[in-house]
């Protein structure tokens, strides 16, 4: 069974994601299409880039992950294929598969340019349909990276999320808020696992290893499923209440 | 591997979906489900019938596609069932399958009358669990529509996008608006492959062939991915900022 | 071809119901895995015990049901693996599995503590990636409750909804409002089923077999899929008109 999964901004309340399945199926009719979501807010290239980097090393070796987020579509913008770890991606080339492909590890990555794996003709507006959704099945199926295109040494790459020093302890900065309203940070558990407290909007938030740590309707502050420390509220929303978005300040001390 | 699709007014926040794929993998344990959408507006018909329009033609020949937007669940209107250019269809007989099965296109349709294809017992307000998911599962697995229930010649149908010649150029209207906020018209590009502005509310916009050729924040009409003419936003919403809903005017010229 | 449905809070925007799609096909590459709804409020568990009631069955016998409302999640709350009537369940033990596991019926619960069906490190907030997906793939590919750890007698219990006498009638509650404002009630349609009028909200709601049995926009009550009276508005919201949400007392007469 071999596994494809589709990551874009394109919602459910239209036939857009249908649209590619159908023609996954008529390409790999065995194939296995998941979901990640189709939740990544229009045109966010930043939060789909961290939405693979927590998800798609939870699938197997060999999956070919189809990613659509693509405010350029139909402008000169390139369509990329990519091997790393044993997972395959295709993509546009703006930026979303920066942290699936970080600078130093061994990827392999190739320009789809070979028409013969897209649909034809391909529309101006809906490359998920006519380009990605296609070349992801024909990988599924065995076509090479050498085939779509020739390999490319550089891609468009996002800014990795960092942290750094500084006097009052480590700071970072919230790099998505989930529906929970939770913030995760750039602020990994290595750099800090014994750090008991976390200062966030002006507030000193404790450090605890559940979120029934602290009372219902409270801050804490997790080292949660992302590797990365994440700001809480016990049973509410720590986007709304402590008003953290993407670039709010936070520091680990 | 048989494919069946699903396109209902359900959503995702209940337990709709989920029963219907229930049911078709207690019917047809190996067939392979995929959501069109779920996210038409409850009842609305006409929405149903375009979304079925751009996407099934993407999906394998032999697939079946089970169609539930049903605000007469109970009452008396017909269910059928349908087959037409190697596609089959099931779903109320209320107007939603009018485009997938166009008048003058040749296609076979029966009404769905034989209980032995049901649940037992078919409730009074989920139709889409009791009867279109199991009768598309039997279908799925070799039922013919002749076992279903009698050949019917005619079904409800909604009239067909249009668009007219006048004065000023061509003129149709918008049938569609999308989770961005594109207003898809009723225009096709054979109508009008070379004009170079559309006048929406007042605003002459320019056709382009791809959204970043007008600066963030401007309009745009492009022939978009379902061969028809949408109006869009660089970035943002065509419906929202334009004030575009179904209905609204647009002349090409 | 093995079934796992899944049920939880999780929504669809980020990539956690991806990331258990992804665990499960590292486990169980060939199980079709199934969403009943991920639309459950965040930390409902009264809200995911009606859906698991109003689906389960009609999923074939040996279907998973893997189920993750966790407001508990890291705590000290177990987890928890059952069959009954031919299907299995893995959940939290926060009461979940309430209505699929009814006093009275038989059947088999054990706790998951066998770390070897988990994933390496659990993580701290993240229980439906780390536990309940790999344990639900596991038993789905033949792994026993006995592996999982020992039996229990006794589970984190809601009570059942339920109806009583009055001397107007029959008295329950509306205890689910669905995506289209349908206020499902705990009377069942065993309690009344020859009553013709319900009082709610001070107004007298007739009972009928269908919404177009009453002008659109009136109200109308009819006994639903679920087997339970439902508070309808004909092409409308009766959550929002009437202002019925869960508790919302309603009496058939």
């Amino acid at each position: 069974m071999s596994h494809i999964t589709l990551t874009t901004d394109f919602g459910l309340s239209d036939w857009f994601v249908g649209s590619m399945k159908g023609v996954i199926a008529s390409i790999a009719p065995d194939a296995c299409v998941i979901d990640i979501t189709h939740g990544i807010e229009a045109g966010d290239i930043s939060g789909g880039a961290f939405a693979l980097l927590a998800s798609t090393r939870y699938f197997p070796v060999g999956t070919v992950h189809v990613v659509v987020v693509d405010p350029g579509v139909g402008s000169l913008r390139g369509a990329i294929a990519a091997e790393c770890d044993g997972h395959r991606f295709v993509a546009p080339d703006n930026g979303i598969l920066s942290h699936v492909l970080p600078e130093g590890r061994a990827a392999r990555i190739h320009r789809v340019e070979n028409k013969r794996f897209l649909l034809e003709p391909v529309s101006r507006t809906f490359h998920g349909r006519d380009v990605f959704a296609p070349v992801g099945a024909h990988l599924s199926r065995g076509v090479t990276l050498e085939q779509l295109g020739p390999a490319v040494d550089a891609i468009v790459r996002l800014a990795f999320p960092c942290h750094r020093k500084v006097d009052a302890g480590i700071e970072g900065e919230v790099i998505y808020v989930d529906r929970f309203g939770n913030a995760i940070t750039t602020i990994p558990e290595a750099a800090g696992p014994r750090q008991k407290s976390v200062s966030v909007a002006g507030r000193a938030i404790p450090v605890a290893s559940c979120y029934a740590d602290v009372p219902p309707g409270s801050p804490v502050a997790i080292f949660g499923s992302t590797g990365y420390l994440e700001i809480a509220i016990n049973g509410g929303s720590a986007g709304r209440v402590l008003g953290l978005r993407r670039g709010s300040t936070v520091v680990l001390r």
